[in-house]
């Protein structure tokens, strides 16, 4: 796949994600094996001491972690994340929240991709939660496409 | 605590959680060291492939966990996620999706807890997705509180 | 495979583990999706505590959580751990260190397993460790068999 | 502490891990934040296919990275491993096994590192495995010094 088409999948793959759209997720810059998403504190997705909440903190570095695999994957294959852990260093509060995936090492049938996700405020940024995720390829299972 | 008022406290604390409001979780059963959660599989919260997002798996995973861990601390302490692992295990899909949280070892710092994730459908449970949770209690930080 | 076989084949594969045979663990019960593995702390596999160390108790977990998986395994396939999460809830201390591993749901290509490890003294059992695993199986890879 | 110091308590307190002698585990460089210990496949260390056991690779990769959070701690500190994930990406064969562990966060109870393990053959290294490791600090606590 041209990198284009490679971009084009990831971005046509996530305006599909609900979740994303209802946390108000914007996906940022998209490139082989690296990808950004952003995320703006509301009060829609906290959790009970204000800042948001570590689940919406995990759903962006698991989307960010599973794009950067899918976008070193071939034309054919979906993406599936096994598992993955993630450590929460500080509370997600800020301006913006920003995962940052990226490919650790990339299988035929697995691949393992990292995310660090930042608290940006004041024109810095702090790092707040690192991930850790296993993703799987996918070849034609029912309902698994893009 | 009584345990009417460790109760209280985890669904005073719930209500406060702007993402399990807006995924449509609800909080279910509440005991000492277990914890019930539930969602609708809906649009809003799915991933790409029309399934419930692994983010939101995984928030009313972690929340089950936390707590459970929250009803076994002192009064005057507030419960945070330092770090969790999640495997999942089939697609999360059905009627219901329902997390049981429960502790493995509470400590004075820290409490190790775990959720079973469940796929409900025609009466049937499929357990779709095990979360290990450690969570940490902490007094008197600015802005933790229940 | 008939249990007899299964277990032989555990057996077998056991007494190939240079690092147990090392370690001085021993293999106790072997049935089917279930594995006990058990150590006697010495100083050979202490840490500077003078524990067991947490490398040895990952071992005989992670072995018994491996080997609890292949036991459900066909014949002609092997086992690899790809991922492991491991909590150490307290020291690695006592007259004995026992490893219970057991299948959490049982796939074709990736099987999830956990282990619970107890230190054992003066006839008490108590939790010190609990580890999820990610196996996989494999078959006619090169130096891949049981 | 002095950095010489602090790379004379990781020396000393390494020396007393039986584990590591056994294994035949060697310390390489020490400094702030960042600690290297390396391993030759051998039998006594082997899992059943002959590579190194996952549990030795564990073993160095927890070590590594328990010792590169414990040269940032304060002279009365010592350090315990809470809990680890270990991704194993390819069997640990070849000349050498290096693991690099280095700090992603300090704090002052908890500490997050990484550790990163290499197979080492014809002057290659080739990443094997991936840990993530939360460290720590205790103080005053019956048996635990460095």
């Amino acid at each position: 796949m041209h990198p284009d088409e490679r971009q084009e999948r990831v971005r046509s793959s996530f305006a599909k994600q609900g979740l994303m759209t209802t946390s108000g997720a914007t996906l940022g810059s998209v490139s082989s094996g690296m990808v950004e998403i952003a995320l703006s504190p509301h009060p829609a997705i906290s959790q009970q001491h204000g800042f948001v909440h570590g689940g919406a903190v995990s759903a962006i570095a698991d989307s960010a972690a599973g794009y950067a695999a899918l976008s070193l994957m071939p034309a054919d294959t979906g993406v599936l994340t096994t598992e993955f852990k993630i450590n929460l260093l500080a509370p997600a509060a800020g301006e913006r929240i920003l995962a940052r995936g990226r490919v650790v090492k990339a299988g035929r049938t697995l691949t393992l991709a990292q995310a660090e996700v930042f608290a940006i405020a004041g024109g810095k940024e702090k790092l707040i939660a690192l991930l850790t995720a296993t993703l799987m390829a996918v070849k034609g299972r029912d309902g698994i496409s893009n």
